[in-house]
């Protein structure tokens, strides 16, 4: 714990519930974050740990990672005592470990309304909607995105009970220019839900635009002062590579205690070794890379060990989602990310299928289970992604933010209950429990309940037309999108946003890039 | 280990690839079992482990078992020490335990082929098909399930590269007497496929047809002398009670050597109580009655604890599937199950869902990824299961086979690489893995291939129909059944089973029950 985390741990307890009622905050049902108390699953032995961070510290040294474009990096790295060669970085062993020491072990993201504060790391889930996709998916078929959809998935997540995050880039607003979309994205995240977000890190400006509209959000609790208010998505460019655009954005959130989480995103047999073991050992190498230098550019900056690995179709190069091997990788970085004492960011609900069918849920479902056993803190992607990222599926929104629930609850694990004998005893054989006392007492949160599967007696489904869970997805976006009401928010706040957003706009042209 | 499995433990190694060989078998590609790397989840403490063994003591000693209509399992239960009150069975704290642990930790099933062979308990997975459904759903709609229908599960299952054991009611053909269906199905079992099978349990006398039936195939390779040919599934009737019509079952087949599945089938609330550690209290002590009575009839007869459990809606009452509450079961029956040294039977691709859609694949992945984790030996329902059981499919029994893949890949754990660093060197910073000489080397069997699911270009997609995964299972479905051969069998054995179906038809009139 570098940052003091145990303070922070400390404001968990009835802090969250007093403010809510400080506020008449409503739905008071929504979990602020899942808490896990089921073990999880460490597939690989300590041993073949030990192979993976020797080889990665091997990488480091002998290999290198590049820092492009970024002249003040490649400064900060030869102060700190690397090997810089020309834009290489070569970090002597334990180096890399030495300056990640600093980043804390958990830390608390804010959102404007206190009660929704997610703490990253340790024993929580918190789980966050699908990232990035340019395309939208629904019963017509599939077209670009745009601002309105972004909207409608931002007002989707906010009534999700199981979401605890509103996310990034939800889908991309096609119809707004691309220098202009993370205004947009950001008030919409900012005005139509009150859970935590994320910030751009398109372009060092768009995250500096960022942290000024957290600061007037957060402009009546006093500002950020230092506070996360955003958990913001660093990619690496694997193999071995930063970037100076995302290097840069994560500059300007380090330096404003922002956190982000640093990322490599790996098509496996592509962009890293064919095997678990191998994609292993270079995530490592440049997640410990990028920390490292998060630590050099403000130690303590909060940060997140990130892991996105899918697999791959060795015949068509298709990018393949749900593998086992996937699934393996994740486990294994969760065990490094533990290791290492970082919060831990993977999983998803990912999915190579065109349409919310039953490829899509069945993919889903497998890494939805591989993050759950694998530890994971923060889940991306865990609702509305399709065909490999290139769609948002407002149908699979739904679909998959009822199964977080659970997930959620089996990340809870088994709650002892002493009345059980009672309960046998009560009943005796050839009997039945649906009456019974102990059932009258515990059966209304004994089960999880869906919102959207079907069980109905086959006679009324059958009558009500034979619908499949796209069907009923589609049916419950539309009540959702009909019911959804806009959190209320300080006036003087909103127009100092609107304001902002406008005269931002105002100031540059429109561009493509 | 009771029964000799050290022994039975060092026929597996090159044994039955050396029997493959000399018989000139082939589908060498086929495994014969899951072996099992992968550590389980224990989600229960030892301490609420304790607190469910204690309680299913208590069970056994003061409510006791109800063992119906069946005099001389009551006289059995007298002479080992029992209280027997009227029916009911109450055994003295430490009996039930005492008795049990003469059941072997695990167990040989043969096959006609011995290349397919199954090792049930210890550190394996054998997945089964789907059991019971009435009814067959395709893209017509649903009907009552035929002998024809039941052949082409069979033939599904032959064909499924990741689906070990054949299983045993795969639907119900209700187009034969209830009286004369096991001798087709047996029949079918043993001609169209060569993989291990069960046997029927809806009378003791067509128990002893089942037996009598494996003596006659294995007669070429000197009959069963004692070695398990069949594992079959008798029904504990929860709360507490053994009827008398499959424990009687389990005496035919626990005196001839053969094993049986002893599995409360619960819907959680209704013929348990309501919370996790109520119905782990109650399964315990309802396996542990049925595998100590198993061992009354034959000490050493191989039996699997089994475990057969979903929620319910508490509002309309419908079971539900793929829960986190039954999976949490499963993880607990799993662990009492190992604290017993026996072998475990539960999970499958189990739902609720009327059609082969999402919510089908969801909740069956939610019950296959437990019974990964939960350490299942023997996982009956792993293919073709909808509709709560009501309904078998053979869209869904391709889909689901195709998944059991991933399932068996991720138990099996992760794989060393010691040329994980050299490919790392080989690429280097801002490369591809593509072409190098690392992939070169291990593509062909570093991923998991699907043979189903859909990872085609968007454009290839839309210009084929933009079909979903139901109707490419259609498809493969149509495939495999056309290209089914049935492996070659002794025309002896083959007359000898034909006559003996014949003359046992002969000699009944056909009865509904």
């Amino acid at each position: 714990m570098a940052d003091g985390g145990a303070a922070r741990r400390g404001r968990r307890g009835g802090g969250g519930a007093a403010r809510r009622a400080e506020r008449g905050t409503e739905r008071v049902e929504f979990a602020r974050f899942a808490e896990r108390r089921l073990p999880t699953i460490d597939a690989l032995s300590p041993e073949l740990l030990d192979v993976v961070e020797a080889g990665a510290e091997t990488v480091l040294e002998e290999i290198g990672v590049v820092f492009s474009d970024n002249p003040a990096a490649l400064d900060r790295w030869r102060a700190a005592g690397a090997d810089v060669v020309g834009e290489r970085v070569h970090l002597p062993k334990g180096l890399a470990r030495t300056l990640c020491a600093t980043a804390p072990e958990e830390y608390e993201q804010i959102a404007r309304n206190p009660a929704r504060n997610v703490m990253i790391g340790g024993d929580r889930m918190v789980f966050a909607p699908v990232y990035g996709p340019p395309f939208v998916r629904d019963a017509k078929g599939r077209r670009y995105g745009t601002i309105e959809d972004f909207r409608d998935f931002v007002k989707l997540g906010h009534q999700s009970q199981w979401l605890h995050h509103s996310g990034g880039t939800v889908c991309e607003p096609t119809d707004v220019a691309v220098n202009k979309r993370h205004l947009d994205m950001l008030h919409a995240h900012m005005t139509l839900t009150d859970k935590p977000f994320m910030g751009s890190v398109t372009d060092p400006a768009r995250a500096r635009d960022s942290v000024q509209m957290c600061e007037l959000l957060f402009a009546d609790q006093g500002g950020l002062a230092g506070r996360a208010a955003m958990t913001s998505l660093v990619n690496i460019n694997s193999p071995l590579t930063c970037d100076a655009t995302m290097i840069s954005a994560l500059e300007v959130y380090a330096e404003a205690g922002q956190a982000c989480i640093l990322s490599p995103f790996i098509v496996g047999g592509a962009m890293a070794p064919v095997s678990v073991v191998g994609t292993l050992t270079q995530v490592l190498a440049e997640v410990m890379a990028a920390v490292a230098y998060s630590q050099l550019v403000k130690p303590g900056a909060p940060v997140v060990f990130g892991t996105f690995v899918t697999s791959i179709d060795m015949n068509s190069g298709a990018p393949t989602f749900g593998t086992p091997e996937a699934s393996q990788v994740l486990w294994g970085a969760g065990q490094l990310a533990r290791r290492m004492k970082l919060p831990f960011r993977s999983g998803g609900a990912l999915t190579g299928a065109k349409l919310p069918d039953a490829q899509a849920a069945y993919e889903s479902a497998n890494t939805l289970h591989a993050a759950l056993t694998g530890g994971v803190n923060f889940m991306l992607h865990s609702c509305g992604w399709l065909e490999g990222g290139l769609v948002a599926s407002k149908e699979k929104f739904v679909m998959d933010a009822d199964q977080l629930g659970v997930i959620q609850r089996l990340a809870e694990g088994v709650r002892a209950d002493p009345d059980a004998l009672d309960a046998i005893r009560e009943v005796g054989p050839g009997g039945h429990y649906l009456g019974c006392a102990h059932t009258r007492a515990h059966f209304k949160d004994a089960f999880w309940k869906t919102r959207l599967l079907d069980y109905k007696p086959f006679e009324s489904w059958e009558e009500e037309g034979s619908r499949d869970t796209r069907a009923l997805a589609a049916l419950r976006v539309e009540k959702l999108l009909a019911s959804h009401e806009a959190p209320p928010l300080d006036p003087a706040v909103n127009e100092a946003l609107g304001d902002f957003v406008a005269r931002r706009k105002a100031a540059e042209p429109d561009m493509a890039y």
